[in-house]
């Protein structure tokens, strides 16, 4: 057992109609609101008239255009309204590439030089802008931690940042997600597990975070494919909300190995380069680094979640066990419809030596830490297997 | 799915020696401290020695003597303290007793009248002590709650409180639970698997929290029976005390059907009349109340469990395999040295209908809400059947 710190100061507000609920919660914190959004759904769903409805009175400013990997520039716009118009919260209404554009905004409402120095350097977040958000898209888990990715485009460069960024409040209604089409469903459930997977795929877990990782996977691969079928089946849609919400807020490492997250990393590194989603990247990744991970000694965990996720036998072989759960992971993410090969999204291998060198050098962790111990050498292959 | 909030503020600080970051984590909440504990176990474990070194210069209050079904009188003592000397902040160190009983405390600081008003009515608890918490015993998920139960031992009432009372931080490190006694590891057993089946068992669960209180009661089971043969076995001794903290947070709750705890309910009779270990109760309840609960109804409840928990095969009759699990949960508390019948903790049917009375009307929720609804008369054969 690792020691760990475990701290979710966000208070999940969960269900059908609970946007009723936020001027009450958002009340002690002023009434001038930065509200950051996307493109037009929120429009087209009526979240947006919603909330105008919900905050007549208050003063509202709106960073709109926020992209699905959120560009700095587009930060540098927001942190310049909440500066100049002294907002006292921002509002987040989307997945998570708004939620992380605003953490970004949130901590570089009070910080005099560039927002991008933040990425770079964490221990120049000091105060934030209390920020509260309507998630729209279950995938990244960015309404219940404290961390974003955000990219800088003239740099091709897309880096995590971290600090004291958590919402104070997230409203989780699932509702909000029978609009989100089959493909961004599909990506979303790829990045809730591989998620999971960076924090479960490790030489030492514990009992009981091993089967959280287990009941994590199990509901992504039972309702994905339920809402791909049925875009407005509530329970399937709560049930992909809510294990959005614990991939990435530190509850699936805690006790365990650290991982240094290679399909994160390396996905990163692809959509700085090529901007694509992230979860397509992700299911591309996944089932090829698996596979390189695989030999005698890491067997035995890809075995482990053949029987405990896909209720293979525990008395067939570990090593068959471990090949058949790493391919029906690739056949899972095929089946709802996602690409298994770079190429098939327009990537070759013109800038791998680039992502290769960069990664190493921003991405937490010494990839020596994962599963399989990798070099530079090891992630430029498994970037090659990907294509 | 049903709709839930999540709120867990508190920090867990989690592994062996981490309560030399104390100082460090209390030092913004100022130096007068009330530190409130049971028995001299703290003195015979070095802690209390620690505390007094790693707070040097601090001014140290104390309440000690907190009983394990922790008293009103003890409360107001503490009270007394904490307004005389106007501490800043409580530690508390103990298991779930002493921070209950903290807790009480924290909220009659700021109180007028009598603390036991704040357990009879929640809307009284207004602002309260920044409480922190060294755990040295894994049972009631105290440390990373907000609530507790307090002995009123003039009126034989025991009740929960309810309110504004997670502590800031808790200190959790296994190794101060290696001198913890067989029985007492085998009760915080019990409770942390209480804890589990009180939300677990319920007509309307979900995927992920079905898993995650599955993999609670495997930690659980596997790792009891350890930690009592090798007490200091710290894999063990960690397991349990990682899974305590997620028993009572909520965690376990959300988005599944309430359940209105009938064993805790019941049980917090029996040790507010015959002052009971809280687990010993658990564990002789349970099973009882499992068997009531049994129908064609709720088997397949109780059979998943089986076979999620206990291995059993999915393939054999729904009805066989949730009697099994039943026998399986009864055998496992016999295993670990708990009693399984009233009689053999001195507690025969003189008080059983006070206590039918008084649980109906105190507890939480309507035991009509239970998985096999219950009045009156099913909870008196409940406790009739536990004799």
């Amino acid at each position: 057992m690792f020691n760990f710190d475990l701290y979710l100061p966000t208070r999940l507000v969960f269900g059908k109609g609970r946007i009723d609920e936020l001027p009450e919660i958002t009340k002690s914190y002023g009434s001038k609101i930065l509200l950051t959004y996307g493109g037009g759904s929120i429009k087209r769903s009526g979240i947006y008239d919603k909330i105008k409805e919900l905050y007549k009175g208050a003063e509202i400013f709106e960073l709109s255009g926020i992209e699905p990997n959120p560009r700095i520039t587009s930060i540098r716009k927001g942190v310049e309204i909440a500066k100049k118009e002294k907002v006292d919260f921002i509002l987040a209404v989307g997945g998570g590439s708004v939620l992380d554009a605003s953490k970004n905004i949130a901590a570089g409402a009070f910080y005099d030089g560039d927002p991008w120095d933040l990425v770079l350097d964490a221990s120049k977040i000091g105060k934030t802008l209390p920020l509260f958000s309507v998630l729209t898209l279950s995938a990244t888990g960015s309404e219940y931690d404290n961390s974003g990715v955000i990219t800088n485009e003239a740099t091709h460069e897309k880096m995590p940042i971290f600090g004291n960024l958590w919402p104070v409040a997230s409203i989780c209604d699932p509702t909000y997600t029978f609009s989100v089409p089959a493909n961004q469903t599909a990506a979303g459930a790829a990045d809730i597990m591989s998620h999971t997977f960076e924090s479960y795929i490790v030489n030492q877990g514990n009992t009981l975070t091993d089967g959280i990782c287990e009941a994590m996977l199990r509901t992504v691969i039972k309702n994905a494919p339920v809402a791909i079928a049925e875009p407005d089946n509530y329970e399937a849609r709560a049930e992909l909300m809510m294990a959005s919400s614990f991939g990435c807020c530190g509850l699936l490492n805690i006790g365990r190995e650290s991982s240094p997250w290679v399909c994160h990393g390396l996905e990163h590194e692809l959509s700085a380069f090529y901007d694509i989603t992230h979860g397509v990247g992700l299911a591309i990744l996944t089932p090829v680094w698996m596979r390189y991970s695989l030999n005698e000694h890491t067997a035995p965990r890809f075995a482990n979640y053949g029987v405990n996720v896909f209720g293979l036998n525990p008395k067939d072989d570990v090593m068959s066990n471990a090949k058949k759960a790493i391919d029906l992971t690739a056949d899972f993410f095929k089946k709802i419809g996602l690409p298994s090969k770079l190429s098939e999204v327009g990537i070759d291998d013109s800038h791998f030596e680039e992502m290769a060198d960069h990664v190493r050098k921003i991405w937490f962790g010494d990839f020596k830490d994962a599963i399989r111990p990798l070099d530079r050498e090891d992630l430029l292959n498994i970037l090659k297997g990907a294509l």
